[in-house]
């Protein structure tokens, strides 16, 4: 069906049958890597390392040198797109990202220009093909973006927020101003998911990291409708492969149903709600992608063992599972016991004659 | 039933029939008040105005001759607990409370003191007494404190955090250790509840804000429990009066049915979870507070006013709503807009006769 030698987490993700579960693990390549750590200085900062497609290449690579792992994932950052926009992208000591013109008024929004992946953002479409010559088509490569509403939650909050004050105080004073951020959002997303699937991408997520703090009303007007509007306009379909969607609405547990019913392949889900649970809730209409706290892998190879197994049982060895964590790897985490985690993944669950 | 002008709120905590449904708000007296500002800058600083009884007093009352509220609550801080353990509390500018002696190893663990409250906790105590006289029994006043797993993040951590990467190690790695440390704060909680009941505090709150990061497993053992603990060591009557307990674990929605079962009389909800769904899912074993999103105290009067009906018609006035938010009033809300919404609250859900 598809041109990848291992092509179980395309298979999982469209609800086929799969010799074992496939494995990947949001921030595979990053900072608890001492490899990664010496790229990153040769980059000098985190947007250079971004933004030169060897080096992002190079990241990329180098999880899968130590791991079984069954897909690579672009090494990127969600604010390559407001970047692009022009809103003067930088990271700040301890407080994460931060933009020198944030977006305040419908005057600013209706400045802002949609990117042209190929021109302004060059550099990301450029890594993904760099990468794909990398991968030889051994493993997929996954791509991925911001939703609309997380991005615009950095735009117009000038950055990481807590309360979000200042975007809600948008969404309900002014929610023609924030629609049309987020329709240009919606385009901006659309075109740069498809230019990464047009360069090799072989799936693609869509991270919602602050769909979660909306009310069920607000989430379904201003973050997942935009979502549908994405999946609505992408290439499905390259030489005959479909290009699966995963949607990972952080904090989205309670919309399981809605998100399921959105147009998206598959859902990634945390660790405060059970496998089993979320499961038995979308029933066969997604994949899930998901789910163990990456703290557990602070824990000893027997605990983390044991937390593959239960994961995996409560799916309950049925298509359609990914693991995966329920967020990125923290720094601080010993890298041989990540090993121990994609291990246990692939014996657990080979299915037994 | 109480010596109360005003038990809307003991009634509907205790799920029995109200005239209209109570509403308080989570930090109403707070930064958003001018009047709250011009105590603070008196005091010097937080903790001064925690632990002058006259100060607290003085900004528990300010919100009460603004609005009609049917409860106070007492002014004050979770932290006071771990605070009263020496770990050194302090607020750092934009970074929030900060511990300089954070809790690392079980030898920490063993050293650590429980408070006694009406020495140690004396100025707790003593505003609570102070509020009691200045309320006159109009309406009554709410104790609270944090939860064992709460106040151990900030403990362990040493401060806010985001990942709970250490906290979370020393659940996976030194588990006994991280029972040692829960088990003396709810001792401690106990304590300092009770001692807060027997100076008049007429309901106390549960604040379990970090509970919503752990696995179901890991909330039911490391956060619930201790939770249970405390509830079934609290003082439940006075003079023939029942003390409710109103549990709120943040991110908590995924488990609302066994926090129904564990012997509170209230959960509070946030407003990621419709109302509606949150009453079928408890039924009639636990009153709900909540649920509206503080951020829509920035939209226009009537916007509010139709945000404050649709909660009470998806409750359905039925007993046991106590009207809130699902987060504390965050500073940049126009104080009349509070106004709009608790003479909203009493005036669409007194009963049509």
């Amino acid at each position: 069906m598809t041109n990848l030698i291992n092509d179980r987490l395309i298979r999982a993700l469209l609800r086929q049958p799969v010799d074992c579960t496939p494995v990947w693990l949001m921030r595979q390549a990053g900072r608890y890597l001492p490899e990664y750590r010496a790229t990153r200085a040769k980059a000098g900062d985190f947007m250079t390392l971004c933004k030169t497609p060897e080096l992002a290449c190079e990241v990329t690579m180098q999880p899968l040198a130590r791991y079984d792992l069954d897909a690579a994932i672009l090494f990127s950052d969600i604010l390559t797109i407001p970047d692009a926009m022009g809103l003067g992208l930088h990271f700040t000591q301890g407080e994460g990202p931060a933009f020198q013109r944030p977006i305040r008024s419908a005057a600013d929004v209706r400045q802002l220009n949609i990117p042209d992946p190929e021109s302004e953002l060059n550099y990301v479409i450029s890594a993904v093909r760099t990468i794909k010559q990398a991968l030889q088509n051994k493993i997929p490569l996954i791509g991925f973006a911001g939703s609309p509403w997380t991005l615009a939650t950095y735009m117009v909050e000038g950055g990481s927020s807590k309360q979000f004050s200042i975007i809600k105080a948008m969404l309900y004073n002014q929610p023609q101003t924030l629609h049309l951020l987020l329709s240009k959002l919606a385009t901006a997303v659309t075109a740069y998911l498809n230019a990464q699937i047009a360069a090799g991408a072989n799936a693609v997520m869509l991270f919602d990291t602050w769909g979660g703090v909306l009310t069920t009303e607000a989430y379904q007007a201003f973050s997942l409708n935009y979502m549908q509007q994405i999946m609505a306009g992408l290439t499905r379909q390259v030489n005959g492969q479909t290009i699966p969607i995963i949607l990972f609405t952080k904090g989205g547990q309670q919309w399981l149903e809605i998100t399921a019913a959105s147009g998206c392949d598959a859902i990634g889900v945390d660790w405060t709600i059970d496998i089993s649970q979320a499961k038995q809730r979308v029933g066969n209409k997604v994949a899930l992608q998901g789910n163990m706290d990456p703290a557990i892998l602070h824990a000893s190879p027997e605990y983390i063992r044991q937390e593959v197994k239960s994961i995996l049982a409560g799916y309950g060895h049925n298509p359609g599972h990914v693991f995966n964590l329920g967020h990125g790897i923290t720094p601080d985490i010993p890298p041989e016991h990540v090993k121990v985690l994609v291990d246990a993944v692939h014996e657990f669950s080979q299915l037994t004659p």
